[in-house]
């Protein structure tokens, strides 16, 4: 049975302003390490799946971008949406594609463009259990994150009974207070990553039975009308729209140093630091400075005497804030004018 | 009787840097207004001291952008040293070129291109005051700032008896340590500003007796000759080489908002700010930021979530440090490398 890879690249991003922007979101920035983070998912995906057989869903107007990035994937392969409809829609379409492609019934494992992930033989180990329990339990395999910290900015997911190295997801919890995610990492939840693994025609026979939003475009999709499955459907999260809905859910514990870098604190966990602690790229001077985060995209940053900065400088604009600041941009980005705002 | 002032305006200044450079030191800048220094400080002299009767002391290679900035000056009247050897030779260059050009043995006021004065209304007062007492008196007379803290930074001076509504000047003292500086400001010592005020026939009379560095090069300097001058003189500031060596030194106190603007610090203290304490120059936008200082030049900066920050941005180098770190500019400097150090 073959296996195939769909790496969700969407997403706009101002999480990462002003580095990140609508025409050079969060996944084609070196984040992580000196190469944008979609390159390094598509080294990680490596062994796992050849690129003939991995899809990427990204938005329409980030399709070429997205292939410059990654050369190696067939054009074809590079899938732009004409719209954000939700990661449902996204994996229905990549599902019905592979089926058309693909009469094998194979495996699909699902991930996203931009992540981070510190051990790689281990993430490649946990997929590939991962698609074999699929593969025989015939059920929606979610990788769920052992906690290193609880945090409060994801989801979580309480496993319950086992099942051949696996667990029953008993519920998936929306991102809980601080308290709720302490209590939650004490009880054993797991973070619920995105990453999913099942076979493609488990997934298509799901959401015809259980999502309404996306069942009656799916015939678009099984003729290869994007447009016209684009416009059918109505937009859904795959958590929503079918985890949470389905019976036949599993979860397997993965720990290999997951992180979704979904903040610039984030990308200081995951980015190499220098002795003192900075998390720095490019010509970027750090004196007597310690636990900063500096990008300099295009011109000079010199720290001197500082810590827990997040400093960005890209374009002719610097941006100077906290670590606890950067974890709220979306606040600073709504109080600054249109003109500074909206700078590419 | 008239009055001559004499403008000193050299030093490279690195404490301002980036926004300072050997081309554009601190007196050119927009520190304390939205014009130079400079510019302040021709316009607090103003009905003092006419133009055509102010010198303005800089280096060679200043000579014509401090021209350029305070155009109403005779272009005579801007004073390029060949070398950088001290206020002592400075002043005693105006001297005898003030000599030369107005046989009415004039006062002189000296003042530096640099400083940031509150009270307008107050200086003018005192230094015509200072003129007084320093013709009738036939004084070597400095103006003694009555300090606002007990700031390490500058030198003392402790006032003696009382003559005329002035003081003999009873000491000198050396830049303090804190404890000392605390002690002297309860004590009732003054700062020593910089700011003199003679008859320009006293002040050459105290060096030919007193100041071997320079005595003997007054000749050229009577005959208008400034590189034989320059060339003759031993670097010297009229500190050490005439007031602390004459008997004949009063001091008036000056209480008139004086500041020297040596640091980003200081800068913070004499400059405009907004409702939240920040003290920003050019196109910056702070948010949730609270005392800071910014300095945007040729670029934008956005602060978010700090305080107590200075960051300045030129020319494609923005430096990110604390006020403290802004007070010791000079280690970061010798920190970098020459690319970084030497940026123009």
């Amino acid at each position: 049975m073959s296996r195939w890879a769909v790496v969700l690249a969407g997403g706009s991003g101002t999480r990462f302003w002003p580095l990140s922007t609508p025409d050079r979101p969060k996944q084609l920035l070196p984040l992580a390490t000196n190469e944008p983070l979609l390159v390094d998912a598509m080294r990680r995906l490596g062994t796992l799946v050849p690129v003939e057989r991995t899809l990427i869903i990204t938005g329409q107007s980030l399709a070429d971008a997205v292939h410059a990035t990654v050369p190696d994937v067939p054009r074809p392969n590079v899938v732009g949406e004409p719209r954000a409809a939700g990661t449902g829609p996204a994996l229905a379409w990549a599902a019905a594609e592979i089926a058309r492609r693909d009469a094998d019934d194979p495996v699909m494992i699902c991930v996203h463009a931009d992540w981070a992930i510190r051990d790689t033989a281990g993430f490649r180990e946990t997929l590939a259990r991962a698609a074999s329990v699929a593969e025989r339990h015939r059920a929606l395999v979610t990788v769920g994150i052992v906690p290193e910290r609880p945090d409060p900015g994801f989801g979580y997911i309480q496993p319950g009974d086992k099942i051949d190295g696996a667990r029953r997801v008993a519920r998936f919890a929306e991102k809980p207070d601080r308290a709720t995610a302490e209590r939650m990492v004490a009880d054993g939840y797991l973070w619920n990553s995105g990453i999913f693994v099942w076979r493609v025609r488990d997934f298509l026979d799901e959401i015809t039975a259980r999502t309404p939003e996306i069942a009656p475009a799916l015939p678009h999709a099984s003729r290869g009308d994007l447009a016209a499955f684009y416009a059918a459907v109505t937009p859904v999260t795959v958590d929503e729209g079918v985890l949470e809905r389905s019976r036949n859910v599993l979860v397997i514990p993965g720990d290999f140093g997951w992180d979704d870098v979904g903040t610039w604190a984030a990308l200081r966990r995951v980015h190499d630091r220098d002795a003192a602690g900075n998390a720095v790229s490019g010509d970027v001077h750090a004196v007597r400075s310690r636990d900063c985060v500096a990008y300099a995209d295009d011109q000079t940053i010199v720290l001197y005497g500082v810590q827990d900065l997040v400093v960005v400088a890209r374009d002719g604009l610097t941006v100077v804030t906290t670590i606890d600041g950067a974890a709220d941009l979306k606040s600073l980005i709504e109080a600054l004018p249109p003109a500074v705002r909206n700078r590419r």
